[in-house]
């Protein structure tokens, strides 16, 4: 058996996310079967991030070990023919037998896009949550400030995350607005708000979970300094409400 | 009867096209069901441009009468909240008896981007065309040069095209090269050759037929000296092959 460690990045519009499901379609559900279809052998594809539906990934990691003695690039090719484009292989390598895309990562980043609705771009709704108003962009940020560090995300995690334990530590969550989208370099004067969080590892929904908090702050609806509250309350009905999917992208993962 | 402008933008990556089919999913089937959804009646809408199955746009304008009462305001709200996500109002006015969103307009103008295959993003690849190796911009805008003003481009046009004359006013061909692509303001490096073509109307499938062909000049495959000879030929085969769909942009529409 070779192992192999494949990079991906995929448009999440159209899965119903990384896991593969009994009757949806995943990523992981298809990559499994093009690699039967090319190897003749089934093999579990395991990816460093299960993203939920809708999530976009413009890097993703996965490994497989596999009875077959393709290269790399071959293989990359093969899977790249059996796959719908809107999910594309762009790396491809050997890995060490006890590599794992999971427990193996360092840093994992996401970055969340918030826009406000109007007459901008389809395509701009398409990957982002549009929100009506003004954010009070401070205030969010003294909000992430007391969301950054070591602390059990109970409030934060949706009701089936598979986690052993609550406990995360948060590197960073950084925001940043900007009064315009560039989409494919075309200019739109509609105005973003970008959230990127970092971490080893994440509970189910926790990113979109901070996101739809850190909204409620940057409305006024919540205030900064209710957050080490909503934390200790280790309750999932004292955050906000969860981001929708579509605006979230996992931008890049660390070994 | 009341008449009515309204200014859409739509990806066009799921649909076949502008024009209302028996059996495949429009953009204006679409909104001919939604309005007689809320208005009771059946009126024919028109656009401003015929795009192509898989063809976008940032702005699209169309045209329709109906007996309805409504304003233009609560007229976008009712469509909107009746058609997908990715077909939207952006604009919505009363308009002269007169107005024709084809006939009255003055210019149109398309954008074509074409990008490289590689390790980019899966958005890019979707809404571009790769196409490999280097292109000599310089040789592509001499061939666009000698495309430019009024000329008979049946050699650039579809079997199909239901244009009475196949002689067609090309204001210009913008040919731009950029080393990044900037999508949702994610930077890839990855190297983007825009085209836009602006004139006040056009054959089928020309844009396309058009960037096939300067494509072929960029690659070497044709020399841009031989434009005025294959403009002449006034015969389909003698310029390029169609380009993709997914990278053209209707982008937008002067009156």
């Amino acid at each position: 058996m070779q192992r192999f460690k494949i990079t991906l990045q995929y448009d999440g519009t159209n899965y119903h996310g990384w896991q593969i499901q009994a009757r949806d379609i995943t990523i992981q559900g298809i990559l499994e079967d093009a690699l039967y279809k090319i190897t003749g052998s089934r093999d579990r594809i395991t990816g460093a991030a299960r993203t939920d539906a809708g999530v976009h990934a413009l890097q993703q990691v996965a490994a497989f070990s596999s009875p077959a003695s393709l290269d790399p690039q071959t293989l990359m090719r093969a899977l790249n023919a059996n796959i719908p484009e809107d999910i594309r292989l762009i790396a491809s390598d050997y890995a060490d037998a006890d590599f794992h895309p999971r427990y193996s990562a360092r840093k994992k980043r996401y970055t969340y896009l918030i826009t406000v609705p109007g007459p901008f771009s389809v395509m701009i709704s398409k990957y982002s949550w549009p929100v009506r108003g003004d954010l009070d962009i401070s205030a969010m940020k003294e909000a992430a400030r007391m969301m950054t560090g070591r602390h059990d995300f109970t409030s934060f995690r949706a009701s089936g995350c598979s986690a052993k334990s609550p406990v995360r530590d948060v590197d960073s969550i950084e925001i940043a607005r900007s009064d315009y989208v560039d989409f494919m370099n075309f200019r739109f004067d509609a105005p973003v708000v970008r959230i990127s969080v970092t971490a080893r590892s994440f509970l189910r929904h926790m990113v979109r979970n901070i996101v739809g908090t850190l909204v409620d702050v940057g409305k006024g609806s919540t205030a900064p300094e209710v957050i080490p509250d909503m934390i200790k309350a280790k309750d999932r009905s004292a955050a906000g409400k969860t981001a929708p999917a579509n605006g979230l992208f996992l931008e890049k993962i660390e070994y």
